[in-house]
């Protein structure tokens, strides 16, 4: 490994700036340089420095890769473009529908400005996306399954809490265990999302509410869990707390096809996560070594986790990789 | 796509020759143009042109990609050098010790003529060394596993065909299923290739064998089984011809590591094969579709299955991938 690190800036400092600090530090190939923030620098609590985010264009020059950590639905869509116009930049950008927008403005900035910037890494999109692509490529005949879960999903979860007579809630998404063996013995059904997950809730009760009542309400629900198999766990305070503060996510990426005659091929990526942020900082933090690499060959505009050799991504050489992991 | 199909050349017309000719026909963008071969071409039976090996250099210009189906003790040190230095090349050289060696050789001819050569695809080398290098990138903190099988080991089957008595026989290596559930829980054992393999025996007896004494003769034999948790299963020769006459394999990668303070997170990439030689052949065939746009490039050289983008395998063009993929 070269003396010289990676000096890596983090812009937005919720969970997922958070991660890429802890990341960071696994990384002895890299440093923090300068953690910025829209809040109060003085409210943060690192042993990084911390600045405005406004003060960020001075750091244009002292920074190699900046990982955007701002949330997909308001922060990306402008500061995308923005930082990509000052920055090589890496970002885990999810709102899958609006990808190709999102891939034409950065590229927009980032060819103007020479920079190069990794769009949508993580997981989903990101390795999931990776492993689409080559077990399509592999088994062109064939069918892609994509499962996610168990992880918390916020959007059921304020559902169920936005019942009367439910004091809190926490909503899984599970995958569907019998669909997930069906696909891995070679089968290649036509699921639905609803037959490719299941539900389960757990809540805490108001004093007096009506436990059956509620657990109908929920089940029955439409769009949100009529259509699934969703069950319902009342718990006590105590097990809330205890039990479902975490934030574990995964899921399975698996295609059948065939080769040949009719040849039946599975292959499967899976991941289970007891932190998803965590992971998905980690995600950004291997892909901002990749942003490095590209940029010193002189490669600019937007790319995704389709053009990054999976060699980039590692802190070993190629003499290395091709002896010790190939 | 582009109505210009990539012409494929194959060199060598066994069991991954076959499986690559097969694989061509489920990828419409590709077609065959010829088969090379060191037996009697007419004694090859297929649908393709088949000319001898000895005539190879004539169709330096008339095959973008040819791809290598020899074998990796013999043919390909020799094959791969000498080719590479008149086609843009792949292969599946899979002896992992000697690849630095493989690379160089390779590397050397494809720079002196100016042409690109992706050694070592397949499963293992390849999609199974792409994922320990994504894994251990994204994980840095951790440890990975490799698990082959359920799939026939060709030493072990000839080292029980060897005991006296025994007038069939086939070996299969199986992942110990314990110790990979170990490793889904996220748990990170020590354990050596013996722990993490059962072998399983299928053999016929000559008449008046004595089934017991070499079921012990198997169990105990050095090197190949005493470490091993081994099962020896005598069967009719009619179970043997009708059960045991096809070339599955499989395995796992897994990673279990550690992100922030101490949070367990688990990423698994594993594949069942009802024919091992026909998913290598379709592995090699993606390949080279990546080789034909590397040299489209111009690029040069020996590669890897680390230097190649995953997006350079799939036949749909970069705007298709973000936006259905993605």
């Amino acid at each position: 490994m070269s003396d010289k690190k990676i000096k890596i800036g983090i812009a937005g400092y919720g969970n997922l700036g958070r991660g890429v600090e802890q990341s960071i530090a696994q990384n002895p190939d890299m440093s923090l340089e300068v953690v910025f923030t829209r809040r109060d620098p003085s409210s943060i609590d690192t042993q990084a420095r911390v600045e405005r985010m406004s003060e960020i264009e001075q750091y244009r020059d002292s920074i190699d890769v900046l990982i955007l950590c701002g949330g997909s639905a308001t922060d990306l869509p402008e500061q995308g473009p923005e930082l990509a116009a000052m920055f090589h930049t890496v970002d885990s950008y999810d709102t899958h529908a609006r990808i190709p927008e999102y891939y034409a403005a950065v590229d927009q900035a980032a060819q103007q400005s020479g920079h190069v910037s990794v769009i949508s890494t993580g997981w989903d999109p990101g390795l999931f996306s990776l492993n689409r692509v080559l077990m399509e490529a592999i088994l062109p005949e064939g069918s892609t399954y994509t499962f996610w879960g168990k992880g918390v999903s916020q959007g059921h979860s304020d559902a169920i809490r936005r019942v009367k007579g439910v004091k809190s809630g926490v909503q899984y998404t599970i995958p569907n265990e019998e669909a997930v063996d069906r696909i891995r013995r070679g089968e290649r059904p036509e699921l639905a999302t609803k037959d490719k997950h299941v539900r389960e809730c757990y809540i805490t009760l108001e004093p007096g509410a009506d436990e059956e009542a509620i657990r109908q309400e929920i089940v029955n629900m439409p769009h949100y869990f009529s259509d699934y198999d969703t069950t319902v766990h009342v718990i006590s305070e105590e097990e809330m707390v205890r039990d479902h503060g975490a934030m574990p996510h995964g899921g399975i990426v698996i295609r059948g096809g065939v080769t040949g005659k009719g040849t039946s091929q599975v292959a499967e990526f899976n991941i289970k996560l007891d932190s998803n942020p965590e992971f998905t900082s980690s995600v950004l933090v291997a892909y901002a070594r990749a942003v490095y690499r590209m940029a010193l060959e002189g490669q600019v505009g937007a790319k995704t986790v389709y053009d990054v050799p999976i060699g980039y991504l590692s802190a070993r050489s190629p003499e290395e990789l091709r002896k010790e992991l190939l």
